[in-house]
């Protein structure tokens, strides 16, 4: 099964768009955790219990793997138990922003897809087409393609001006064109609605978009959601990490975690189903 | 002792603007070592072997990450204890091209100059400066920003005109302006010698550039070396991979990279020097 079609099933199965961003931070876990067992079993004991309390709430778990590198190969071992943790049924989306020439894209690739067995992955445009071409190599993987980021420093070079148009256009433009295995995905923050409407438009109905952006970093939901999906409803992901994961650092801190996800996900529906 | 104090005391000690860039191929490495021990271990005595041949030839070292993160994390425990074999006295670039919005940077920082601990990190700039500082706050690091690459598709976004100017001269002014720390470098592709040129006029004389390509990619030696240098005739780092480390596939394979280095040294310092 190709990653669109494992997207599909969970997003039918759990009716929703929302995927949970499993960023873990060890500053900001509950106490008790941090208390009672070494840092990385009190990491793990933290996702399996987030973990089980949002799989049927969600479309898509997206760790970063930045999260994991900073404690070495340690963390890097967390990481593949937390992906083998997840259910098969949910597609894992490795947020690694990976970009190299050809030669180097190809061990990247190798990496994210068969040392991690990430279903989707996310990678930089700057370096062009034959940096991306060994990721979508991979047919049945998802390469989301980064476009327009949700930080303020975004628009250094992305909204630059060639032509008439922002830079982060073009970058769409080049995302549908690269879809021959039809397997690109787009990033665009859900910082910028706007932005997000004309990335649709210009890499239609086919591309699935990652959208974070929608908790910690406050974007406007009911824009991003109506902006956002396809003439269908689907293939929009939004990605919340933070104001799920951290939502209490109580004991209860999972049903808190549930109860964020429900909310999400039911408020994105409403505006999906147009009960908004 | 930062970053750009160690480059120039093992620049002034070995003479040498070459970096040897450590991407390490099991499928290149000569049959005797795959035959003789495990894959990790042959490709430890193999580096072993090219860092004792080369060590008194160059300025820097430069493993690309890629290559380790393919193996899992046993291939970064391998680029761990390479790194560690390294003499102290000459400094470590990790080629890993990283990058995301700064909560997450950070993160990336400490697993590249903390955990992997790299005197420099190389870094993509797309998501603008924001996602850079985290990098830039390491003060005695060195931060290479990537300006325009090496491959073939480098012109997809980084030709852009922006104005009258390519993007990528957009993005070596950025570099100029982000270099508070006095901390900052920039990456441009040998392929390119008149690239080299207009980035070293655009970020003046006070900052590294790492230069990649003179060897397999086949960039043009005499314009980059003239294009690349400060006034001084310094702060060039000319990388070379594959025609160092797979010069030879037989038992002498390591005499022969040591002789393809030196041969790379005096041509460089031949046009440094005038002799050219």
């Amino acid at each position: 099964m190709d990653f669109k079609e494992k997207l599909d099933r969970a997003t039918q199965r759990n009716n929703s768009l929302v995927c949970v961003g499993l960023d873990l931070d060890f500053e900001r876990i509950p106490l008790f955790l941090k208390e009672s067992y070494p840092k990385l079993e009190s990491l793990y004991k933290f996702a399996k219990s987030i973990i089980d309390a949002t799989s049927d709430l969600v479309c898509s778990y997206k760790p970063n793997i930045a999260f994991y590198e900073a404690s070495g190969k340690k963390g890097l071992e967390l990481l593949n138990k937390i992906i083998d943790y997840i259910p098969d049924e949910i597609p894992v989306i490795l947020d690694a922003k990976r970009n190299d020439i050809g030669n180097t894209a190809r061990m990247y690739a190798k990496a994210v897809f068969d040392e991690y067995r990430a279903d989707a992955v996310t990678v930089n445009p700057y370096l062009g087409k034959d940096s991306v071409q060994p990721f979508l190599d991979y047919a049945d993987k998802c390469t989301f393609i980064l476009c327009r980021s949700s930080n303020p420093s975004a628009k250094d070079f992305q909204d630059l001006r060639v032509g008439s148009k922002p830079l982060y256009q073009l970058v769409a433009r080049k995302i549908k064109d690269w879809n021959s295995n039809n397997n690109c995905g787009a990033v665009v923050g859900a910082t910028y609605p706007e932005e997000i409407g004309t990335v649709r438009k210009l890499v239609g109905d086919e591309i699935p978009l990652l959208i974070p952006g929608l908790g910690a970093q406050r974007g406007a939901l009911s824009g991003s959601v109506k902006k956002g999906v396809n003439k269908n409803n689907e293939l929009a992901i939004f990605n919340s990490s933070r104001s799920i994961l951290f939502a209490s650092a109580d004991k209860n801190f999972s049903e808190v975690a549930r109860k964020a996800t429900l909310e999400l996900r039911n408020k994105i529906n409403s505006v999906r189903f147009g009960n908004d």
